[in-house]
């Protein structure tokens, strides 16, 4: 068990939820800024190597959290644990953003779907990726495929 | 600011750190079970349909970090922030794996990384994934070129 700590925090453009592209086949591409607070800047030591970053972050204007829960690109409920739902037992958020430069404590991404002013709380290297031929998306695969 | 809050927990080969392959071209293959507490079954709903989880999880048996880290893979200090170190301000890991069947509150999964006993925090679909070639994946890779 463990008291989360914010590491830094995102600046976006989005202010409000309702300002976030949700639903099927919804791009991030949104410019933004991980600002990391400056007794965290030796831990980014050697980042710039890395193009692409996983940044756990926290909920942090949503309060307590359903089970089950109809996400915007469906019309059927499921359980949380397959959605990407804000409303979750832990309030963790994860987001895999392009690297485009860092500038001290400053990581300048592409691709934030957070809140300007969330919380960050680890950043992570991408390594490695399974290949989309692999992958089953379960219900949001079969929710396309009825809106096709 | 939250508390965490275990989910369920995981059943694993691994008893100690030891154990569990490290380093350079380390294959995470080894099966586990994601025990889910009762209480949170019903959120599970629907996730049979994904072929890979993303697991956040906690770094229970770490205590404190340090900003930087010289990793088993490479002989160089890196920032921890470009590493997969234990010794993080949040104690938060994060496994991607394979699901490979559901019984009620048990996710059978290939690809733990994990401690057994670890305690889980979240479950989210893995949903999309970069090309490797578009990845560039920094000290791990000239550490990699070095040794061939």
């Amino acid at each position: 068990m463990f008291t989360s700590q914010p590491i830094g925090v995102v600046s976006s453009p989005y202010k409000d939820a309702s300002e976030i592209p949700k639903g099927l086949g919804a791009k991030h591409e949104a410019d933004g800024v991980l600002k990391i607070l400056p007794e965290f800047e030796p831990g980014l030591t050697d980042i710039e190597g890395f193009s692409h970053l996983i940044v756990i972050w926290e909920f942090d204007r949503s309060q307590g959290f359903e089970l089950l829960v109809t996400p915007p690109s469906d019309n059927r409920p499921h359980g949380v644990f397959a959605t990407r739902s804000p409303r979750r037992p832990n309030p963790i958020g994860l987001t895999i953003v392009e690297l485009r430069r860092r500038e001290g404590i400053e990581l300048h991404v592409r691709g934030v779907d957070m809140l300007h002013g969330t919380p960050i709380l680890d950043i992570k290297p991408y390594l490695s990726s399974i290949s989309s031929a692999t992958l089953r998306r379960g219900w949001l695969a079969e929710a396309e495929a009825r809106q096709r």
